[in-house]
């Protein structure tokens, strides 16, 4: 296979060695987590070391970790109306959530569609906290979500800000945070928030494991996927326990190496960027002036065709994304780039580069060898289409 | 480490080798199933294929398998009101199970409690046919779920009689056929059940990946898990590609395999059952009577403590397990005993044994060799006692 460049980092990270390390052990064993003997004991180890792991990264006692089989799991677990703050609270009526969520969060989890009401976002991608405010000002309290950071943009959200308007207004606020971990900081403490969902392989471990994080005192009167008592009866059904000891491996190596990672993505991203705007001074990068993750960066020009764009990337040995993958393959119009305002002759080409820890110089400098070839044929295309 | 005899296969099968090498291969590629770059095809392509393997395992198309985390998952995503046959059919007012089903069952996915009735079963573990023909005659049309095999006591249960019985009510079947692939055979068409669900893990493959499979023509209108597209609309979240890549491996592996493999473990099947009543001749083996699982044997002494000889028969070298492993470490009076007859004197000191294809004469020997030296302190305390 010829070297690639590996630019969708959010949608394809490969696995980190320590992720590896922790599932080949975990491979050779034969335990469930849930029996007595020696093998299930030796499994059991690894799973409350992994919950140990997790919850140093989000600030929590280990007994305030969920495990769940994704990030969309742990969204779907958050989105109940059956959680309560203190016995006998009720449900939530209503659920709030913000224009630029996953979609496994625009969905709602359990509440009922005409139970969800959405929120703005400024053309930057950030959410429009009077909107929020005045959301919550009617009506009863909510269960609110909004992202750490889109999956799209990579636009930091002021979760604290709306954790403090939640707060106020009597409701609980959950963080769809799994664009976080090894990019910003994710301490629940620091952030304010009530829940936050995360996923391993979004930041170097395996598919299969998130885990849906709260503060301490909140109660699930109806688990998502009920059977066995596993996860304290929060979430049935046998523990993944190599997946889930490489999610905690990751979250280790995320939480020690932050500082430097972040530093590293930042300084690609800026050669990027620069890169970028010599090659086509008509290039628009979405969120360009709020507070960005430091290893996304979206970006558009009128006239391109995202499909068309990541496929002669493909070719050029070059892997970047439309946007989101988690529509099957296919390619649709982003709800994040609408709720933004963004014209659709824009954003059907809007283009997605992510970043990890381990990407190169030298996959940069292939990213913007392609795209020079590939701005020039579109640029000569226009040229055509124009006489 | 001392050498193991793994006799409790049931809930900790040991990864078969051609699941590892599928899990391997799919851990060296970084691709998200839904993306369109060249990893992501690498991706897509493992979790086809697998689908195909596990497909073939129960005769349906591979549009008609749904991957899940697990087999409780699969149950979960089966137990809904919102399945219909034909459009407009209306959801399902009520859920028929049997008293021995697995608690992923019993608890009735997304039926409320009170929409949930129980069918008994014989003293020898078997559905009660004539009471399941009582249960569905009264009432509108019911989903109804039977287990293919007790994960407990391994009594095949008559499912095709069952799914007559369903059909002829009205009903739709599903069947928790978790025990069933590597021992007995899976095709749908035969059982003549609706639904299936299975779990990698019970058979060889790896901890995180289940199925649902459902015969052509069923409708789902609310996915228990919401979101991105995945698994055509019907279950959201990245798929786990490597563990679904055991999954297929290992469904190939038990379907090409199942008649010799299925010969193996009744061979040691009988050679344990021929020790234990030579060792112990009061010894109750549950179920003895009827259609059992080649490779489970669940037996009794008076007098006896689960936990106990567990946990000397973990040090003498050999894991076994009290019955099912789903409770996180708690030995619990079995509901499948309890549904059955048995006395509590006798439920409490129940122990399961479960083989799989990889199991040797020698771990028999060596738990029968335990057992004696067991027996023989068991007796002598009784004495005691008696005294």
């Amino acid at each position: 296979m010829t070297e690639r460049a590996y630019l969708d980092w959010n949608a394809t990270a490969p696995l980190r060695q320590e992720a590896r390390a922790a599932m080949m052990d975990a491979l050779t064993r034969a335990g469930n987590p849930s029996s007595i003997h020696a093998e299930g004991r030796a499994a059991r180890y690894l799973v409350e070391r992994a919950r140990g792991q997790v919850a140093a990264l989000a600030g929590v006692d280990p007994a305030d970790v969920t495990f769940t089989s994704s990030g969309t799991e742990a969204n779907a677990l958050a989105l109940s109306p059956a959680w309560s703050a203190e016995p006998g609270a009720g449900p939530w009526q209503r659920l709030v959530v913000s224009a630029i969520e996953h979609p496994s969060v625009l969905q709602g989890g359990r509440f009922d569609a005409d139970r969800i009401s959405r929120v703005a976002v400024s053309p930057g991608g950030m959410v429009d906290l009077d909107a929020l405010r005045a959301a919550l000002r009617s009506g009863r309290p909510a269960l609110v979500s909004v992202m750490l950071a889109n999956n799209e943009t990579g636009a930091i959200q002021p979760v604290h800000e709306v954790a403090d308007i939640v707060h106020q207004a009597g409701g609980l606020l959950h963080v769809d945070a799994v664009q976080g971990p090894g990019r910003i900081d994710c301490d629940i403490n620091r952030l304010g928030a009530d829940f936050l969902a995360v996923s391993a392989h979004k930041f170097g471990g395996p598919k299969g494991a998130g885990a849906l994080i709260r503060r301490a005192g909140l109660h699930l009167a109806d688990p998502l996927i009920r059977g066995g008592g596993q996860e304290r009866g929060l979430r049935a059904g046998t523990e993944n326990a190599a997946a889930i000891a490489g999610f905690g491996a990751v979250c280790e190596a995320a939480r020690l190496g932050l500082r430097p990672d972040a530093a590293h993505m930042l300084r690609l991203r800026e050669r990027l960027e620069t890169g970028l705007r010599a090659a086509t001074p008509d290039i628009v990068i979405f969120g360009e002036a709020g507070p960005r993750l430091p290893n996304t960066t979206a970006f558009s020009l009128s006239g391109l065709r995202a499909e068309t764009a990541i496929i002669a990337l493909d070719l050029a040995g070059v892997a970047v994304s439309s946007g989101s993958a988690c529509s099957s393959g296919k390619v649709q119009p982003s709800h994040v780039l609408e709720a933004m305002g963004v014209e659709p002759s824009l954003s059907r080409g809007a283009i997605r580069v992510s970043t990890g820890p381990e990407t190169r110089d030298e996959d940069i400098e292939r990213f913007l060898n392609a795209w020079i070839k590939l701005s020039e044929s579109l640029l000569k295309g226009r040229t055509v289409i124009a006489a």
